[in-house]
């Protein structure tokens, strides 16, 4: 029964995250039921940015030293210019990433967060979305880029910008619960 | 004689630019004789960042609308989170960095401004740097990618943070007076 268990969402991020962009899936995982650990690259508390204008400071649960992809259902990793930008140069930070990739979970991240996708070195040939700025950059990488407000490829979910967070979150709490009866079936089938 | 004029160095820049990186490139173009214009988006003017951190505030003296790279001779793109993130979208912007190479005139970026030469498609096969994170970018881009404190590439000086700006202000003081002796002994010439 153990692929049934299930486990919190992790949500990467340091320093510099736009604040919505966290508080907003956290909230919505939450009304599912789900439970959520704030994972960064230090111990303490991290600063949320309302884009270039600082917010409020939230507790780490659990740091990227401590932090194992199979302690976890899924992962969103939240935007702001600061957070992504830290994350994608530590490479526990990435080792992290690629773990969900590796283990088939539900991987998500909006507007600068899929910096941290392409610096991971997982985004080839996957259909994705993020701000604007950062489109050049995922196609540069060899993703199959869409401007819309969500995109889904196989339990990668991403998204553009702060207004797109019902479509981003309502998607990722659908691709978490599948992931979860996929596992449960599995577990009842064997 | 035309071409022995002397015409300002614009810096683009827009809110949220790192500050030093705008101040030390100034002083050591105006202590060399050279002068400066700040070209940007919008009239009025910008904010400067000490990374995180608001600075102070800029007057702009160009905008981009009004702004042709023939009335200069060369550009500087300062880094800083917001600053590049903002320009990088811009077109008119993007048509003015990209007529600088056209006009075979000295670029030069640090830390984060690489990410507007990415946009303005201008970095395939040139050797060049940037920050830590934005070197995969610069690398996915094609570009040649050291991580050295400062490269010249054929009039394109690049470096990586602000602990690299006294090689990086020398080079470009010194590619900008090559460029104006070239045009000096063609003028003599013809």
């Amino acid at each position: 029964m153990a692929n049934a268990e299930h486990k919190p969402v992790a949500i990467l991020a340091t320093d510099g995250f736009e604040q919505i962009e966290l508080t907003s899936p956290r909230a919505a995982l939450e009304d599912a039921g789900l439970e959520t650990r704030i994972v960064s690259d230090k111990a303490g508390d991290i600063q949320g940015m309302h884009h270039a204008d600082k917010g409020d400071r939230f507790s780490v649960d659990t740091t990227l030293e401590d932090a194992k992809a199979s302690d976890f259902d899924a992962v969103v990793i939240p935007g702001g210019l600061f957070s992504p930008d830290t994350l994608r140069t530590n490479d526990t930070a990435l080792r992290f990433v690629r773990d969900f990739f590796a283990q088939k979970k539900v991987v998500s991240a909006i507007c600068h967060g899929p910096q941290v996708l392409i610096s991971a070195g997982v985004v080839e040939n996957r259909e994705m979305t993020a701000v604007p700025a950062v489109q050049t950059d995922l196609r540069n990488a060899g993703a199959i880029v869409m401007d819309t407000e969500m995109v889904c490829d196989q339990g990668l979910v991403t998204s553009r910008v702060p207004d797109d967070l019902p479509a981003f979150t309502t998607k990722l709490v659908e691709e978490i619960e599948e992931g979860r009866h996929a596992a449960q079936r599995q577990s009842l089938d064997s």
